[in-house]
């Protein structure tokens, strides 16, 4: 661990994880910006500077990443089963403009979220390493990996340093369910409004759901870690299915909630839970946040937006 | 192996491999279209129907593809050190639109050739099995990679099924050397014309050399391949040294050839040969022309196309 704090650079700052990250830094006395199109919560970046651009456009984002020595790339489609549409194009063009302009700008380090629940596909062993085949099912999972090969690619070619976090599905405050993914936020957003929860398939599907405190605190670690690894999972290390999410909250609540059962859908993955210990060895970092102590802090936060977010329709079985 | 001859169309029908791949699949009784943006030697393909566009206008590919039951994907960028352009992304939208188009005129299988030798990377074990990691060291082999999940995908979606050729370094005739590829071609065409050949770093980079017709019978064999496997390394099975290549030549033409030893280049693997065993096991295919016999015909069709290709100025390495 470098004992000076690098200056960072968070793109996609105004997101669900980017806002947290922002907070979390700022808190630990990092210099931070923030970039991306837009920011959920304006008031939630407190002192953190807001840069707003598009990542197509190299100018905005030379403005935000000027000065900083490590580049934080969150930007990404966050609609993960759109198919077979160019949006995945989107995501690696954009990620290869923000490592451009880093790297004329003389970014030091890169670290990229990447994805733990679609980057491996159909898992071989459970929980999955780092070192299982990665194979897709979807185009997300595929941009997410020519983004991870672009990285090596460019260290080969110029020397820009960087850490994957190959991360499982985060929940938290300031995460808004969208369409499709963001299973806790749906459930929880739902179940405040006594509205029904939507489950796909069975509710057997098991995912690996990591409290967002902790995601920041693994990137913090990858920012100043300096062993010779380079890609970790970040993960609780521990499987939960859609029933057990149910069971958590209803316990929370202390009431039963309603559910509405509606089909399965392609490209579901049955079961995903990944391997930490590397993370924990090399990077010394391990989930410390109880899921039922994650699931109370973001019902608390649900409470505190008193109802400015509208709950999504339907909840997805999620992929981190 | 199917025992009626699948309709075939050739993407990319006019280059290097696709004219070779159009003859042999015709001389074997195929009905063969072949589509591409210009066709090198428009004689050489016969009575193969020729269909010319841009795999980015669908309306094009949908012509060339109409009625036909296989897909054979050759389109792709040839500069294979093109740093961090844009081509990739070409490379990759137009393996999807012709997936795309393919799938809606209902194609049953679409064989890829990807490459053995920038797909792997920095082998970590020699000859390499399709098992390795796949760590490209360069854009070209990250397009190559993402197309290959994206077939995955496509017949996880689409019902659509593929075979992946990952093929190592070809050579024959109809190869004409480009600035960046093709170092027999090169080399060939400049000892023809008692030009200095021109030598990456010290001539001891070792690739799998495979004569065209060799591939041919390899993707003719993936065409009808019913066994429950999809990706497959072709190669000769045998690495050469750049300085091996010459020898062959010297001792071809019978004199010692004028060498220009220029500096290494980053990016090139030192040493890439392919295991092929899985092709040979599954398909039934094995390289069979040796290599001076390659080397012969290709001097053969060199000279009989009475110095009407300008060689390129500098050789490269070359990659599969």
């Amino acid at each position: 661990m470098r004992s000076r704090k690098p200056s960072c650079v968070v793109l996609g700052g105004g997101g669900f994880l980017g806002l947290n990250l922002c907070r979390y830094l700022e808190s630990k006395g990092y210099r931070v910006r923030a970039f991306g199109r837009r920011c959920l919560f304006p008031e939630a970046l407190g002192d953190v500077p807001w840069f707003a651009g598009d990542a197509a456009d190299p100018g905005a984002l030379a403005a935000a990443i000027e000065s900083s020595e490590v580049a934080v790339h969150l930007i990404g489609t966050t609609t993960k089963y759109s198919s077979m549409d160019s949006s995945w194009h989107d995501d690696v063009g954009n990620a290869l403009r923000c490592f451009d302009v880093g790297h004329k700008l003389g970014v030091k380090r890169i670290v990229f979220a990447s994805s733990g629940g679609a980057i491996y596909g159909a898992p071989t062993q459970m929980p999955i390493p780092e070192t299982a085949p990665t194979e897709p099912f979807a185009p997300y999972g595929i941009s997410k990996l020519a983004i991870e090969k672009y990285l090596a690619v460019y260290r080969r070619f110029h020397g820009i340093d960087y850490r994957i976090l190959r991360i499982a599905n985060v929940f938290g405050p300031f995460q808004v369910p969208k369409s499709d993914h963001g299973v806790i936020a749906t459930f929880v957003s739902r179940a405040l409004r006594d509205q029904a929860l939507e489950i796909w398939g069975d509710g057997s599907i098991v995912r690996d759901y990591i409290f967002v405190d902790d995601v920041c605190a693994a990137i913090e670690f990858a920012i100043n870690d300096d062993s010779d690894q380079r890609v970790f999972n970040i993960g609780s290390g521990q499987g939960r299915t859609l029933t057990d999410i149910v069971g958590s909250i209803e316990r929370l609540l202390d009431r039963k909630l309603k559910i509405d059962r509606i089909e399965g859908r392609i490209g579901d993955v049955p079961a995903s839970v990944l391997a930490t210990d590397k993370a924990s060895a090399v990077l010394g970092w391990n989930s410390s946040t109880p899921f039922e102590v994650g699931l109370r802090r973001t019902f608390d936060w649900w409470e505190s937006t008193n109802g400015q977010h509208k709950p999504a329709a339907a909840a997805y079985s999620d992929d981190g």
